[in-house]
């Protein structure tokens, strides 16, 4: 982690979170604009005034260098940044908070970890960015917290590094304790990236990425971090898992793939090989307008059908339009973007305005084309800016903290032939549910990824809340839960790309094939004999359901 | 299985196998242009004098309806298309032949077979073509074997339907048993088509295709099935594994990774929607020549790191194109093939071109372009089309059986950076394992598909073998030792498309991580309890190491 200190409630660093400039605006902007009543004003408890349990176990003598248990550092490894962690968080409440907060600087001390915590039946919660909004991240509470003799957090920022570049096969070897900004600015030396940028990137590092599927920025191709691992090293209670550079290979089921999506229930992810290239020279987008989001999703199938490979394709509904400020905007709005290395990419962005236009869409700024040749930069005050800024922007709600605002989002894909219906009930069941809890409330639809099959729809929706944090969280568990349990009865994911952690396993459960869970309670049995790994998270060991 | 009868040792058809033209112009060509000692010519064993043992069990009466026992049904069940298999068969050694062949015509009958099978510890080995080149078709022999009381062999043949097809996704419900002529036959009807070609496509299915991590002829981005699977079902003895139709999802470890390349031994796969679209309107290609291999590597690191997608970009040392019959080139030879269903091609090939050019390649017939608005066809006569014919009547040797010639592959994938230095200790082990079997010898090299980060390399070797099979089986062991044991010393892969089986068993335990084999023989003891899927193949039941 960085030197500044992070916030313990909010999306950021200490000192960046409540201005009260900020604050006042958007009281406004909820009570008008959205017409909510007016919202009370709540300050977060300060840490003086939280609860965080003493610790219940001592930081054994082989530890003690790399080890803490203040009281600070344990609340800032207690939660990721769910809704009711957050909730939790600002008004004191750090009941899991973690005995101990080890900070290995080797592998050698990840293991001494590991190995201390499997003998001594301690649960182990590995963090990198800590920016999880599954319910991942954190040790686990109540009866499962009583499983076990104490919890410690393992907190990869010390493993930081960018060890090693390969610039002929473009990879580089990433400790997974880097955070985003960390690992390109060690790559920038190189004239190399990684070219993945999760909404969380300035917070997040690469472990967690990895162990929580990631989705980036980009909108086809390569939309989860797993398609950019070469190999990679998770160190687990039974020994270290690594696998080989290769570009590719056939050799039984990837175990690559296994690491991928772990969630930190099987090991730690210490270090991969990632693919990483060069800048984009090249870059084409637009901002398309639609009247409606069927027409909008009928031309993004026709784009992504057509292979172009947008680097960005995301629609946004007008609902959303509004909520990042674009309230101008009375349309459904499709961002196109389109980036290389090696060649103009106007071609690309042309086809798919024409693809855009036949099926209904207006671009009334036209395309923007930059690049060598082109002779000018981005305009800064376009459509395609504007999203970008706010986007970058966005977070998991950290300013509707004060003013008491339930919110939260549901996710899943869904193949092209069910969407409209699966869409309908979607809105209808988070609509009824929010009338039922809030009384009120809206939700909005986006597109974050696209494929050939369909899209991964994102939605997010926001009420005014109850002042009572428990009794909050249990609107946003209502609220969420309807959202589910629609995504269920389609037989779709509960996640795309944000994980499965606690908040989302009672669905996953539903989700995947018996034996496939069976198959990974073993797994977990083989990496993980002791059963200490993320407790609670993703899959539980053999014998405990 | 088509209602043809397969040829039992040879790669085809019976009554396609020996042309006696076809075999003089052989043996004029080894001799003369290879340099090879005159050959002998051996006649492959007829059925009658085969040796089968008789069956080591009866069918039951539950299975009587779709099994059977005859003698020339068993011979074509026992083996793949391996090279030490094809000797055997043409020799007219099956003893390792199933007892009983089953050919399920439902899901239903193919979970009687687990069942049945499982209970009475009978060993059963999926099959779909037959085609498998690495030792995985067919029952177990020798000690592995032993551990059974009987072998069934479980074809799928009978399930060769596509089910179902949502053409607004571009999907398609596919069963297990499909050949690749009959898949594309059925999704005629929609314009559409699966856009996998391997080269034993003709004679292998979609089970097949998917158990082995199949490689199509897409030479970037689509290369293995793995790429087109939106969800499968696999039958296991534990019961039926089927993920959800999902164009994506980031919710655990992918489910559909463990069922891609599992070879057969946790279950048999009986359906599949498969991403699938209509058939290409634009094509660009181009024959570029290059002196000396490690040019046109750097070409093609260049042009699939710029991220061109070309479906096809394929290398062939000299070596390989004089073996393809076109002697007139004396070049290292690059074959670049782009193709869109929805937009022009010619600008990417162009722009492949330049670096081409840019890195000593020369492209004398100059690029070719096809679809609307070009107006004409492909010309019979160019480089392109003489190497994609060669391509389709390659196949594992047959034409070799009968001149005793000992033939084989290496094959791997290694990052850019090692290339060089590994081909050179290749190219010197194999050069000196030939030397030392069969006095001679040649060995020829490929990069059949590409990645950012590195080729997959493909090296054939060819040499007079010994008339007696037992011991030209013994060279291609050694030979292909020499080989694996090269791809290991650098810590590569055995397989980059054509799986593990028996042959490469050995190497892949060596390549996995260590934890990795205890998870899969954990999954394999929940999946298939009783240990009877596919002995001997890919992964051990939990215990027998």
């Amino acid at each position: 982690m960085s030197s500044k200190p992070r916030s313990r409630w909010g999306w950021g660093f200490e000192g960046e979170m409540i201005d009260e400039t900020e604050l006042r605006e958007r009281k406004a902007f909820l009570e008008s604009t959205l017409g909510f009543p007016e919202r009370p004003v709540r300050d977060p408890v300060p840490l003086s005034d939280t609860t965080i349990p003493d610790p219940a176990i001592e930081i054994p003598d082989e530890l003690a260098d790399f080890c803490s248990s203040d009281r600070a550092v344990r609340a800032r490894r207690t939660y990721g940044m769910a809704r009711p962690e957050t909730i939790r968080a600002f008004h004191g409440d750090f009941t899991p908070a973690p005995d101990i907060v080890a900070r290995p600087t080797t592998e050698t001390e990840v293991e001494a970890v590991l190995a201390w915590a499997s003998d001594r039946r301690v649960a182990v919660s590995p963090v990198t960015g800590g920016t999880g909004v599954a319910g991942g991240t954190g040790p686990p509470a109540g009866d499962i917290r009583a499983g076990y003799t104490g919890t410690i957090a393992l907190d990869l920022g010390n493993l930081n590094d960018v060890l090693e570049v390969d610039e002929r096969s473009r990879t580089a070897l990433i400790e997974g304790g880097t955070l985003g900004p960390a690992i390109n600015r060690q790559l920038d030396e190189y004239g190399l990236h990684l070219r993945h940028y999760p909404q969380s990137y300035r917070l997040s590092g690469l472990g967690g990425w990895i162990a929580t599927r990631s989705g980036g920025h980009y909108a086809t191709r390569y939309t989860h971090i797993d398609e950019l691992v070469e190999s990679v090293r998770m160190i687990c209670p039974a020994g270290p898992f690594e696998t080989q550079r290769l570009p590719a290979h056939g050799a039984g089921p990837d175990a690559n793939r296994l690491v991928c999506g772990s969630e930190g229930s099987l090991g730690v992810i210490t270090r991969a090989w990632m693919q990483v290239e060069p800048r984009p020279q090249y870059r084409s987008d637009a901002a398309v307008y639609f009247d409606g989001i069927l027409e909008a999703a009928a031309a993004i199938r026709r784009i992504v059908q057509a292979k172009l490979y947008p680097a960005n394709c995301r629609l946004h509904d007008r609902v959303e339009t509004s909520l990042y400020g674009m309230d101008d905007v009375e349309a459904d709005l499709v961002i196109l973007g389109f980036e290389s290395t090696d060649q103009p990419t106007d071609a690309a962005l042309d086809r798919a305005l024409e693809i855009c236009e036949a099926e209904g869409g207006s671009c009334p700024d036209g395309p923007d084309h930059y690049g060598p040749g082109y002779g000018h930069d981005r305009p800064e005050d376009s459509d395609v800016v504007r999203w970008g800024e706010a986007f970058q922007l966005g977070g998991s709600g950290s300013t509707d903290l004060p003013l008491c605002v339930v919110g939260g989002t549901v996710e899943t894909a869904v193949t092209w032939d069910r969407f409209p219906e699966f869409h309908e009930a979607m809105l209808a069941a988070v609509t009824d549910a929010l009338d039922a809890e809030c009384k009120m409330g809206h939700v909005s639809t986006r597109f974050t990824h696209v494929y050939p099959d369909g899209p991964a729809v994102y939605y997010t929706f926001r009420a005014p809340g109850d002042p009572d944090p428990d009794r909050r969280i249990e609107q946003w568990r209502r609220i969420k839960r309807a959202g589910l349990d629609t995504v269920m009865e389609y037989d779709l994911t509960p996640t795309h790309h944000h994980a499965v952690g606690r908040d989302h396993k009672e669905w996953y459960a539903k989700q995947i094939p018996e034996p496939y869970g069976d198959a990974l309670r073993a797994v977990k049995g083989v990496l993980d004999p002791a059963g200490v790994m993320n407790p609670g998270v993703l899959v539980d060991p053999p014998g405990r359901d």
